[in-house]
This record gives structure tokens, C-alpha cells and sequence, in this order.
């Protein structure tokens, strides 16, 4: 069966919070900014031959009633009837590449480019390099191969905004032909012969029309490009944004590119003075990813979770000085903790300055002191962790407390102390050690400090009955509540922070990064520690080995028999700086318990569901995270191929066709659905997908 | 039968192109900024006796299906069902005044007060006279009587939007308690031990609270007051909006108040600091309205329709420099010019200057001069018009140009010269004698001395050949079109502007002005050729009565006998400077058949919807617009009280249970309507109904 074509992508600039969204059939999307899913304008993109009325379009527009013209006639019918027809699926092609999106129906073309980049650092990179990284718009071209027609044939690219009118952008900028919604978003090319702008209520059939031939109070508005019969032609569109002013309260920013340019005129005039050059971008991305050894449906996964990715993230700007964003999808909180954790990896092949600045305003403002609960009713001081996220919808809360994080709660909107904690250490030793950046090592080592102190509190704070396994909850969480993981949604086998196998493992390898990270500053006492802590942490969890499941239980207590995914989890960011052997040198039997665990996991009925075969993070639910299993199929194919059994490996085509599908597929990339009937439970129009990236480090990939 | 109190409300500062919309039960509305219509929120409001878990509030909230808390939990169900039911109409009363809107259910009142006044000139006045002016904010309150309850009672005011959660206001301002969406509007009172800040998803039981009670991405956002048993509380809440930067294209200019107030927290600290002294300013413009001898169904109108208006005001800043402008209600069209000319009345009694600005930017950027074409093929040199509007949609077209007019028309969407002049002259002349302003008038004489020469022109070019009638077409309509005038979606009986009697009549008021004006300036000479052009006019016009008719026909031309309730239209200008008895001194013939005209047109079938009774502004057409009966009213009502039958007395309660009604309450004034089935037919929130401030001129009224 050929994949479905019918899916929102999101087609955003790095940095601008915006996304122009199409793809779904029948569906609406065009440019939103700031939003939680795809907007709600109607786009009209495709041709006509000359000598036929109809306008052949993709699929890109909603056919139901809109109040045009008879709310001003006061008249029904007052809409001249529409000639346009919606092309079937069966009548064009897609092709999601990394950095563009390709639509094709006979002798058309319609393409979007996303020309992503490593990108500078925006607090010292030189201004020109800054405007191609930063620049807040989407290359787009419409084209015809009209050698063979017998007729002239007309191509549109325009959009049916039923809010308000946009406005003709040749009236401020006549070097340009577009349009534009107030100063935020709009598109255009350079006027020529074969372009004409149309306003209208209809636009293929414009009733009104002005000295110029638009109507300024037409809800469409569209540019028509000739190709005469006998010639093939190619028109660049570019799809701009640009939100002027106060962007954030709580901390004041605007975006970092209002910085670079002027206003949506500026952007436009950049986006076709470089689009040759961009385009050429693009096109690498897209061949580094085709070229790779991955499956198709790896290869779209990692697309389409990339554009959704860029869709989150934005680039502000606040007293000269730059502020890096990613927004968590449709919830829009800032800097989920537990996201950065997962971007962290693509982040730091394409602009480790985010995940160091993010860092640092964690460290600065979003760190915090608490004290800890642990058994038997026993207090103590605990140490420094930080918040979950840094605030909400453009707002940053105030120092030391997140938009999430609720008091007297054992499951969702509880604190996570104990998951940001060993996030802080593996975000910023992976940094370290990848970037080899010692120096802001050197300078953030009290904090690092601070942090191994703080986790082996939450071991325990009596040094004598410490075992490893992070044990003791914060009083942040209230007298009635705990601390959970970032698997918030999930049953008590994730959703649980104490004794969780999950956090676990991640602590081993947050022990591991601080061992690395103190011996390159040169403190070997404090390595020796940290060594100290993991090899204790080692022998705790191989005892926790269960024969008799042939795994380890989710949970270390309440008789907790789950099976879990993210037990391999921790393990990846060992593997990203390249510590396979070292680890399986240094605890080879914990290495081959995980291995025995997944190779449990990884059976129909367990973590694979056994109607769809999907994988699932846990053996206890159907509630599964995309993002996640990208994480965990990375680190099973690069430390455990022996666990994939060919069910396993079926797993992708079954996420990929998922993702496409009916239910998904109307919210660009889903991280949270149901491993049965694929149905969106949470997470929509998500970033965190991302991590699909890790695939392309997998084997014989060529380094993109 | 009690009048309905289901519609919604504009409640609208001066100036910010704002609403706070409410009042229609079962739907959202709320905080909007610059929109079409009502926005979507829920509002919460009522109060709940402590003894009992559930909240009485008034109906302005929909209780469909919101994503709640499943959206984070993935699990359907997570919601707790709310303990909230909407008040039935008959369990409150809701009374609207002129610049008030108060509901009473038993002891629980809550109230929304728009306190505007005659407003300094935003170019000159006092920073603090312009704060209070310009202030962007609506004064609300909640007040219980409990002195004879037995338990404590609890008030809420609050919001629900789905879109994203709002930011506690006391984050950035601690001597605030409110929530703000983003920047750009909220609302807050003073912090007090009996308020309380809930946000949740259902405001009533928040279910998840961190370390301050709440949970920052609840979407229902709630001030929560204490009233203890014995006690009478009223607890005051200030409705701000702050739109900060750029705000329309074409012409770049900022929101005045911007230069007023650093922000949303300064305008809500301001409303708060000020609210009662404001308050005073709202009861004595009540006071006023209540005052009058007008009935309630009128002042109900005029209140509604005055509320609409100030939701529609946009007073910028461009280049230091204030912009004055009034959106077009829903089709959002930026000085309208045909709604300039009615807005006049209100205008020229609170805020001149208004008034002043709006033709002086007519004057110099959306004025032309065109050329024309007459009877039998003729062609001629023009003179000077204006177009119909500015712009739309916050963006200002290039000079001389407007959204709304297009060529080779016949009806709606035409060109409208003739009545754009004729608007003018009527404006800047009614606005200088007014005001006395006789400097502006004299800087402003070459002007009103070419509209006289175009005015003459489109007469005809051969002054041999004049008769005072409007007949010649702009070439700016294309070889195919033809002039309309302001009514531009009825029947040709108004539609067409040549030889059109309601143009006519308007264009005699215009050279009667002419006169004045030019008298006043000494200049004898143009006076009397104003006055002979008047003479000849009104000669024509006397001939064309129809003594079949007992009317005069609506066009000169084509055999046409629709009656047209606008003859009479014109007649105001020279009403409101007070010249009744010069003009029936002057022309008593012409006043006369006018009189037999309108008691021709007030019988029910021709100018009365004979099933429902409202008025019809022409026999031929069943499509009405509120704005410009209630001026005919006027004229009617003073100049020819005898052609009021009791049936035409009786439009006043008709046109407000329109208004009130289900069709036309979902968008608070709407001018036009189906006159039979009270369907709106456009112009929804829309600022024209204030043309009804005339009647307060009417009879005994006190001067407001």
C-alpha cells in the first residue's frame, strides 16, 4: 500500500514560534503564529488549463460555507459558484524531504523549503550569517512543465482567510507582489508580466475589481502565474513572518530577528534575494537524509518530526542579549526540562549554544533548594534541582517554579525533582564532552557540584544507607504527594519517580558524566566519588533483576511487575559521546541484563502491542510516546540488535503509517498515542520527536 | 412581555478598538481586541452560597466540550464535572444604561461601566484629562447583599478560554490580583484577604494547585470573593486591554493610549485608582438617558447603539500626531465616509475634533479629482471627491484609493463621488458652525470651494444646462459602471446615485451650508451663487412630486415610484444648526410635499413592514438599516409630527425586540435587517445606530 499523503506538516523557520501548516486533505492549516495546531485558512495552490475553467488545487482548502460577498449585498447567492475542484490523492505525489515538502500532479509542482542549517551563535554570530540562519520565512515555488501543452496554463498559490482581508504588499513594497495579513505573516514574489495579484471573494472568478483590479475587501486573495504553452517555468514564493513588539511577560523579550530585520517586507525581500543559495541548503539536508541507510519510513519519521521540531522554537531576545525557546507543542510551556533533555541531541549537531544557554537560565533562574521526605516518615535537607518548564503561553513564571508542577499529587502535575536534577547534569556534561566547551564547564562545576551532592541526598542523606537508587521525595511536593517522571501520563511504571528503573538508569549515567566531567577538570577526588556512586548504583539495580520475568520490574516496590522501554534510556547519552565499549567494559552484567530485559520487552503482547505492533513504553499501557520509542529503538539497535526480532523491526512502518494516518495525521507530529487504535492522547503538534535524529548516528549513516 | 435581556453588549472604552462582549445567553464573548464580533470566551459570573457546592452564574458561558485536563493525562474523564449551572432569565434582571450595563439576581449584582465623557483633543489636552479620556479600560463589579444571609456567600468573576491559559497579573504586579492574556487584555482588583486567584481547569474545584493554589495552565482563570453572612460587599474589577507596537499598515501609527500608559498593569492600576470618580461620569450620562422624555425602547436603543460605536472607535498616533479613526463594525473599513457624516451628530458633542481630523485627512490624502460622463454620451472634466473609506483591516490605502469601491458596477461595490462630496461638505460645514471654528473654516475654504465647482459639475459642465440634480457619473466607475450612494445593498430606489432623490435632498442641505459658510467668511458673492444653486435645486425637485404618488418618486429616471423614508435624510444637517425656521421660511413648497411625502411612506405596506411594523427605508425593499431610521425618526419626529401615524409610533418597540431578539442580539447592534423577519442582513457590530443620539434633541429632553 502506497503511504498516505494526508498529514499536517509544519513548515517553520527556526526561531519564529510559526509554522505555515498544510498537508492534510480536506483540511485548513496556512500561517500561524504562536499557535497550539495548525491554523484555519483555506490554501489554494495548483493550475488550470487555459481552455478548462476549473481549477484543478491540492487539497488544502475546506469546501463549507464562508460569509463572502452577500454580507455586504445583504443578498443569498451573492458568491459567484466556485471553479475549483480539490485534485483526489490518487492524482499527485508528496514527498516529505527533511527541508522540503514536494507536491507533484501530472506536469505541476508545488514545493515548500524549510533551509535549515547549523546555526551561529545568535550573541556573536556576524549579521548576515545571523539573517540566513534566523531569517523568519519558508521558500515556496509553484511550477509547470507547460513544453508539451497545447495551451497556456495558469498556476495559483494564494489563501481564503475568512477573518479579515490581508493586504496587497505591493502597496508599501512595490518591488514585491504578495500579500500580507497586517504586519505578521504574508507572501510574495517579484512582480512580472506572468504574475497578477487577485483579491476577490473568489478568486478565480474576481466580480470586483478595483482600478487595479483587486478587491481590497475579498477574503482571498491569490497570485496567478502564466506558463505560456511550450515553456516550463518555476515561480519562488516566499512565506514570511514577522511579530513585532513585546513577545513574553514575566521576562520582557521581542524576537531575535527583529533584531536583523526591519519588518515582513525586509523578510521578504531576503527570503528571494537568497533563495538560490538557500535552496542549495535545503537540498543538502534533504540528500543527507535520503542518502542514509535508514527506511523509508524512518527517513519520513525523522522529516516530519524535524519540521515539527522547528515549528516549537523561538529565538527571542531580551536586554541585547539572545533567549532560546522551544516551546512544548500544543501546550506551549517554555523549556520543558524533560524535552530539553531529548532535543539535546539534535541541538548539539545543529546549535549547541541553545542547549548551553538553556542551561545557564535554568541554573540562573529556574534552579531551586528544596527539602526531602524518605521512608519512615524521615526528614532531611535536600539540595538543588530545577523546575519542569519555565513557564506558559509566552509567559515566564517566576524564579524557581514552573507552570506545571502541583502540589499533593501522585501522577500528573506533580513535581519532578529527581528528572530535572539528573537532566541538568546529562544536558550539561553531553554538552561539555561533545562540544569539548571545558571552559563553561570549568565556570558551571559549582553547579555540577551541587548537583551530585543534591542526588546523593535523594539516595539518602545518611551516607551509610545509600544504595544508589534514588529514593526520597521533594517537599515541594506538598504532605499528600510524590514526585514523578516525565512520563506524566503513563501508569504508576512510569509515572512514578522513587525507585522508578527508568530515572535509574539515567542516574547512572548522570554518575557516569559527572565522573568525566570532574576528571577533565581535574578534580579526581570528586571522579573517584561520582565512580564511587555509580558502581553502588550497578549492584543495586543487577539484584533488581527478576528471573522469573526475565527483566527488571518498572518499579522497585509494590510488588511492581511492568515492563518498561526506558530502562535502556539513560544509556544513550554514553552512547552519543561515543562510551559503548567503555560501559560494557566497566558493567558487562548489567549490560547483559538489559539486554535479556528488552529482548523481553520487545515481544507481541508485552512492549509491542500485540493487534497493531507498535511499540509501547510500557508493559501496562497503551499509552504511548513517539518520541521516546525513537530513543529506545536508537539505543536497542546501537547496544542490543540481538533483542530486535523482525516484529520489532516492523515497528517503524507501523509508527510511520500512524503518524500519517486519520487520527494523527490532522496535528503534524503526535508524541502521545494509543498503541492500538492510533488515536491522539495528548501531545500534539510536538517537538519532541525529534529524537528520531539519533537514527542517522545509527551504523552506516553518512554524518549529515 | 418583558423585553428579552439575551444580547450581546460592546462594552467598549474609547478609542482601543476593544469590546468586553456579554449579555446573550448561552454564548461566549468576552475580551476582544480589533475583531469582527464577539470574541470566544466563557465568562463566568454569579455566586454561590457557601452551603452549597453549586455556582448560580449568569448564562454567558457555553457548557460544550473544552479539552481540559485529558489533554495532559491522556485519560478521558480527568475533568471533574463542574459545579456551575447558568441563572434562567427569568432569575435576573439585566437594566442597560448609557454608559452602564448592570444584571441583579436577588442579592447578587454584577456590573459593567463605561464611563466616557466629552473627550479633550488627544492633540493638546492634559496628560491627565487624556488618561482619563483614553484610559483603555471598562470598570466592572460584583456585589452581594448578604446582611440578611445565614451563611457567607461567595462572587466569582472569570474566564474560560480555550485557546491558552492567562498569566496571574500579580506575578509582575503585586499590588494586582487578576490574570492577564498575555500582554494584551485582562482584568484585576486590588488584593484583599476576601479575594481569591483561582486558575484550573473548572474554576469551582481546582483539582491541581502548586505552591500559591494555582495551576498556571488551567484554562478557566477566576477571582473568587468572600461576602460573610451579615455583610454587603461590593468588590470593584477593572477590564483592561494594551495592544503595544505597530498596529496598522499603510500609514504606520501605535494605539494614543500607548503614549499614556507604559502597559496593561498601568491602565489596570489607573482603572482602579480612578474608578470612582469614573464611576460618577458613567451615572451622570445614565442619569441623562433616564432623564429623558424619550421611552424606554428608545433609550434602550440609543444605549445599545452608543455602545456599539465606542467598540468600533480606534484613536492612534502617527508621528507624534493623533489618527482618529471608526472601524466599520464587522467589515472593519477604516472612515467609512458615509458613516463619518451620521457619526457627526454624537461626535460633534463629545469629541469635535473627532470629527475636524477625519476630514482633514480626507482632505489631504483620500481626496481626488476625477472627470465624468454624462447624459447622451458627454464627457467632461470633474473636480474634487473623496473616497469611501481609509482601508480595512488596520491597513490604510494608498492616497486617493479605497477598499470598497471597484469599477464597471452598477450596485454594490460601485464608486460613490457624488455622495462622498456631498458628505464633505455637510461634515465640515456642520462641524465649523457648530464649534464656531471659523479658523478651520477658513484654512479649509479652497476645499469647500471645489466641492462647490465639482458639486456644480456633476450638476452639468454647461452651466446653461443646470438643474440642480446630480447626473453626471465619475469616470473612476469605468466605462461600465454607475455611481450608488451609501445604500448600496438595497433596490435601485436608493442604490443608484444619479438623480436620486435622497442625494438630492442631501445636496440641497449641502449648498444651503455652502452659503453659510461662505457668508460667514465675507464672501458674498460665492454665498450667493450657493444660494442660487439651492433655489434651482429645490424648483427641480418641487416638480418632480408625483401627485399619484402623493410622494416623490426615488429616482428621477426610469419610471421609478418606490418612496424612499431618506427624502427627508438631508433636512438634518440644517436641523441640527438649528435653521428649522429659515428653511420652512425659505422653502415652504418643497417642506410641504416633503411632509406629504413621509405620511405617504409612514403607512404600513409602503415605509411600514405591514406584518411586523418596523419601519422600511424604501417601499421597494424589505432589506432596513437601523442607523438610518432612527435619523429619519428624528427628522420626522421634528420637522413633520403630523405624518407620525400610531402605527409609525409603534417602530421604536419594534426595532428594539429586533434588536434584543434572537437574530440580531448575537451581535450586539446590527444596522441591517430583514424587515419582516428581523434577520440580519449585515453590518453587524456596528457603530451607526448612533445616529439615535438625534432623539435626545427631540421635544423636552434635557441637554445631555
Amino acid at each position: 500500500m502506497t503511504p498516505s499523503t494526508s498529514y499536517h506538516t509544519q513548515h517553520a523557520p527556526l526561531g519564529a514560534f510559526a509554522s505555515f501548516t498544510i498537508g492534510r486533505h480536506g483540511a485548513r492549516g496556512g500561517f500561524g503564529q504562536s499557535l497550539a495546531g495548525p491554523a484555519q485558512q483555506n490554501v489554494f495552490v495548483g493550475y488550470r488549463p487555459t481552455d478548462d475553467p476549473t481549477w484543478r488545487l491540492l487539497p488544502f482548502f475546506d469546501a463549507g460555507p464562508q460569509r463572502g460577498a452577500e454580507a455586504f449585498t445583504g443578498e443569498a447567492g451573492s458568491n459567484a459558484a466556485p471553479s475549483r475542484r480539490a485534485l483526489r490523492a490518487e492524482e499527485f505525489t508528496r514527498e516529505l524531504g527533511w527541508a522540503s515538502d514536494v507536491w507533484r500532479s501530472g506536469a505541476f509542482t508545488f514545493g515548500l523549503a524549510t533551509p535549515w542549517d547549523r546555526a551561529p551563535d545568535p550573541s556573536r554570530g556576524p549579521r548576515e550569517a545571523q539573517r540566513s540562519a534566523f531569517a523568519p520565512c519558508v521558500l515556496g515555488w509553484v511550477e509547470f512543465d507547460n513544453r508539451a501543452g497545447p495551451a497556456p496554463v495558469e498556476l495559483v498559490f494564494g489563501i481564503g482567510d475568512s477573518h479579515h482581508p490581508w493586504r496587497p504588499v505591493a502597496e508599501t513594497a512595490p518591488d514585491l507582489v504578495g500579500f500580507a495579513n497586517t504586519h505578521v505573516f504574508g507572501y510574495a514574489t517579484r512582480p512580472s508580466p506572468d504574475v497578477e495579484a487577485r483579491q476577490a471573494f473568489a478568486f478565480e472568478q474576481p466580480k470586483f475589481r478595483d482600478h487595479r483590479g483587486l478587491h481590497l475587501l475579498g477574503p482571498e486573495n491569490a497570485l496567478v502565474f502564466q506558463v505560456p504553452a511550450g515553456s516550463r517555468r518555476r515561480f519562488p514564493i516566499i512565506l514570511a513572518f514577522y511579530q513585532a513588539g513585546p513577545v513574553t511577560s514575566g521576562l520582557a523579550t521581542r524576537f531575535h530577528y527583529t533584531s536583523l530585520f526591519r519588518d515582513l517586507e525586509d523578510v521578504l525581500r531576503h527570503g528571494l534575494a537568497t533563495q538560490t543559495s538557500r535552496l542549495r541548503v535545503a537540498a543538502r539536508r534533504d540528500a543527507v537524509l535520503a542518502a542514509s541507510s535508514l527506511s523509508a519510513d524512518q527517513r519520513w519519521l525523522i522529516a516530519q518530526a524535524t519540521h515539527s521540531y522547528f515549528g516549537s522554537t523561538e529565538l527571542l531576545r531580551r536586554a541585547g542579549r539572545p533567549l532560546w525557546i522551544v516551546n512544548e507543542g500544543e501546550y506551549r510551556m517554555l523549556n520543558t526540562f524533560d524535552l530539553t533533555v531529548d532535543h539535546l541531541f539534535f541541538e548539539l549537531a545543529w546549535f549547541p549554544w541553545a542547549v548551553r544557554d538553556t542551561l545557564g537560565l535554568f541554573r540562573r533562574r529556574y534552579a531551586y533548594r528544596d527539602t526531602l521526605h524518605g521512608p519512615e516518615g524521615r526528614r532531611a535537607p535536600g539540595g538543588i534541582s530545577f523546575t519542569h518548564d519555565m513557564g506558559v503561553s509566552n509567559h515566564f513564571t517566576p524564579p524557581g517554579r514552573s507552570s506545571y508542577e502541583c502540589r499533593d499529587l501522585h501522577g500528573c502535575f506533580s513535581h519532578m525533582a529527581m528528572e530535572q536534577l539528573v537532566n541538568w547534569i546529562c544536558c550539561a556534561v553531553t554538552y561539555a564532552l561533545h562540544t569539548g566547551d571545558l571552559a563553561w564547564l570549568r565556570r558551571e562545576a559549582p553547579t555540577l557540584r551541587a548537583c551530585a551532592r543534591s542526588l546523593s541526598q535523594r539516595d539518602d542523606p545518611d551516607p551509610a544507607r545509600r544504595n544508589g537508587l534514588l529514593k526520597w521525595d521533594s517537599d515541594r511536593c506538598g504532605p499528600q504527594g510524590s514526585e514523578i517522571t516525565t512520563y506524566d501520563s503513563l501508569d504508576v511504571s512510569l509515572g512514578q519517580a522513587r525507585l522508578n528503573l527508568y530515572l535509574q538508569v539515567k542516574a547512572l549515567a548522570a554518575w557516569w558524566l559527572i565522573e568525566e566531567a570532574l576528571a577533565a577538570l581535574g578534580d579526581h577526588d570528586g571522579a573517584t566519588r561520582a565512580r564511587t556512586s555509580a558502581d553502588r548504583l550497578v549492584r543495586t539495580l543487577e539484584a533488581k533483576y527478576d528471573s522469573t520475568l526475565t527483566a527488571f520490574p518498572a518499579v522497585f516496590e509494590g510488588g511492581n511487575r511492568s515492563i518498561i522501554l526506558p530502562a535502556i534510556e539513560g544509556l544513550v547519552f554514553l552512547l552519543h559521546l561515543g562510551r559503548e565499549r567503555a560501559l560494557r567494559r566497566r558493567y558487562p552484567a548489567l549490560l547483559a541484563r538489559l539486554g535479556e530485559h528488552l529482548r523481553t520487552a520487545l515481544q507481541p503482547g508485552v512492549c509491542l502491542d500485540p493487534a497493531s505492533g507498535a511499540w509501547k513504553i510500557s508493559s501496562t499501557s497503551t499509552n504511548t510516546w513517539f518520541s521516546k520509542i525513537a530513543l529506545a529503538q536508537h539505543v536497542a539497535r546501537s547496544l542490543f540488535p540481538e533483542a530486535l526480532t523482525p516484529a520489532a523491526r516492523n515497528g517503524d512502518r507501523v509508527h510511520a503509517d500512524f503518524q500519517r494516518g486519520p487520527h494523527l495525521g490532522a496535528h503534524a507530529m503526535v508524541d502521545q498515542f494509543h498503541s492500538t487504535t492510533s488515536q491522539p492522547l495528548g501531545s500534539l503538534y510536538y517537538p519532541r520527536g525529534v529524537t528520531s535524529f539519533l537514527w542517522l548516528k545509527e551504523r552506516a549513516s553518512p554524518t549529515p
